[in-house]
């Protein structure tokens, strides 16, 4: 993946082809494209690694007609995909471990550019955390930052309607054909003069509950970082500052009255060292000497990666010991390396052919086991 | 002073009118018995003293008749002066710069051997920082500290009304028979069942408001940690939350919404690092080490002190000299003994004139100055 290179027109059908194929997500996106070569090479081999991977059916791969239609739709939409490593992609989002190879954006490319805060808090929303939300995200943004949310009801709105002005973005949990919740169809196309919203999902994808929280890594991700202005024990906000911290992003959370359930997830992300924030000074202070420095280095080492092509296929008691080796318990790639007396090379291969036969669940730390 | 002798009747009767005399506060208290070798001794000086500092009056000392009568009328209210040093003397009280030297105590004097936790905040208090402060005072009282507060409206009376059962402590800024406020009479008898009401101030002395500050000290000093529940801006539980910083004590706040002025000054005392407090296990966690860890240091180096009787009296140049240095700018004694280029002890002697001459001000951090 070139720095700062456009891909072809070609090129990014084929990305769009290789991360809209069955069992085929950002990490393994990354896998495929560094171990082939290109996209296209990736494609060509999908059917290949599935079949060594003991995959029960036939893996889909995304027809090019498929891609090339999707591509239609969305130029007709006024929707761009930006490519992992293009000029334009958002240049915090692309140091996560699992950045979007594509992401979908309708609106202005530039306001990506900006720093960004994001915004998130309960859809249950209290008067007093919508007030607070309106009123920080107006302030933040007109300190110069573009405010990130997920056009959900309650604070997510409040913060969108509030930077209206300044430059707001809506990471969506669906397509951009599929806006969630409907009512909000209206603010998302307000926020498009200024702001952007942004999607890694094909265009017609139905959001499901399980989207959410998938969607929330690009909310931090994006974001130098996270105010969480209302959250009950068990909400979506909350993964959304784990995270926050997990990419190596900033953690602020508004607090409440310890008799406010919708204060119970701040006042705990406070207990855990998340920054205190009752006006928009406070998460300023702690940002801008951030930006003063430039990027950081993301929080966890990057995984090794196969950056050459295979200098030899796994062979069969190979890929046997390291099958054996794995189970529904999730073990670490170290282990399996040493275990299985063979290379982190060997090893990786085996797993991504695990992976595109929709066979292997990757967990963090480096952790996998079998589904 | 000795450790854990308790004085006679004639002692403790010259202790209470050494304190009760003018320009004698608690520091100075400590610094003429040292000095002096004793109340009574100290006592005999005033006259000199005040008359070599430039006192523009005589200053008052207290009769005997007088400090026998608060005596007397003490005993008939079921009032007991407990001397500093004495077995029955607040431990941690004992440790703080400016403890009295005698502690007016109605009540159950074991009350206040026990551990104890301060539950302060606000009059106008909230219904929700009611029912919080109920909560974590029953709760932490259950676990077997005694609760400490003021016993004014809101917060305080909250707090002891809890905790009637496991015992608690109220702390007077007025004397025993000037209960404020008035309302309060009730409870307090009340309270005197498992807890205490303790004072500094002479019996019938009535609370004027510079007097609750400084009994503010006295709060936070009787316990291990401070526990602000609701506090606006600007008020006097944050004064406690500061002593109880200065004193090396543990202090706890109670978040709430930023737009709520009433948590204004709790959220303002966990920016500055106060442990954030949602449950009586929060206040516990912090504690219950500390209590294991026996007592600590207090947080500022005691002061230099004189341990004998004077070897020379200042001359009349170094008095001079040592006068002429100060002004109605704070300066640091250690300063004023370089600059004069006398002794510590022969600036100690002066400084000790000056005050109870009514002529100098005491500042935190050993700063003097003319008033």
């Amino acid at each position: 993946m070139g720095e700062g290179v456009r891909l072809s027109d070609e090129q990014r059908l084929d990305w769009l082809r290789l991360i809209r194929s069955d069992n085929v997500g950002p990490r393994t996106f990354r896998d495929l494209v560094n171990y082939f070569g290109g996209a296209r090479a990736a494609l060509a081999a999908l059917p290949g690694l599935a079949r060594r991977g003991g995959a029960s059916g036939p893996a889909r791969i995304c027809p090019p007609e498929e891609a090339a239609a999707e591509l239609r739709a969305a130029r007709a939409r006024g929707v761009e995909f930006v490519a992992l490593g293009e000029p334009d992609y958002p240049v915090r989002l692309q140091m996560i471990d699992d950045a979007p190879p594509l992401l979908a954006v309708r609106g202005q490319l530039a306001v990506l550019k900006r720093p960004l805060v994001a915004i998130v808090g309960s859809r249950n929303a209290s008067a007093a955390g919508v007030k607070f939300a309106e009123r920080l995200a107006r302030e933040v943004g007109e300190h110069g930052f573009g405010i990130v949310s997920g056009l959900a009801r309650g604070i997510d709105a409040a913060a969108h309607r509030a930077s209206l002005a300044s430059g707001t973005i809506a990471v969506l949990a669906g397509g951009h054909e599929r806006i969630y919740p409907a009512e909000h169809t209206e603010l998302l196309e307000t926020m498009l003069a200024e702001g952007a919203a942004v999607s890694e999902m094909p265009l017609a994808w139905e959001p499901r509950a399980r989207d959410f929280p998938r969607r929330n890594r690009l909310i931090s991700g994006l974001s130098v970082g996270v105010v969480i202005v209302e959250a009950a024990r068990r909400s979506g906000s909350l993964i959304t500052a784990r995270l926050a911290g997990e990419q190596g992003r900033e953690v602020f959370a508004v607090p409440g009255s310890p008799l406010d359930p919708r204060a119970e997830g701040t006042n705990g992300l406070l207990k855990q060292g998340a920054t205190l924030v009752t006006e928009a000074a406070d998460v300023i202070a702690v940002l801008e000497p951030i930006l003063g420095r430039g990027l950081d280095l993301p929080a966890q080492e990057p995984e090794q990666e196969l950056t050459g092509p295979l200098d030899h296929e796994p062979g069969e008691d190979e890929r046997g010991r390291i099958v054996g080796l794995l189970g529904p318990t999730p073990v670490a790639i170290d282990d399996l390396v040493r275990l299985s007396q063979t290379s982190p090379a060997i090893v990786r291969t085996v797993l991504l052919e695990l992976e595109i036969a929709g066979r292997l669940e990757r967990h963090g730390g480096g952790l996998v086991s079998l589904l």
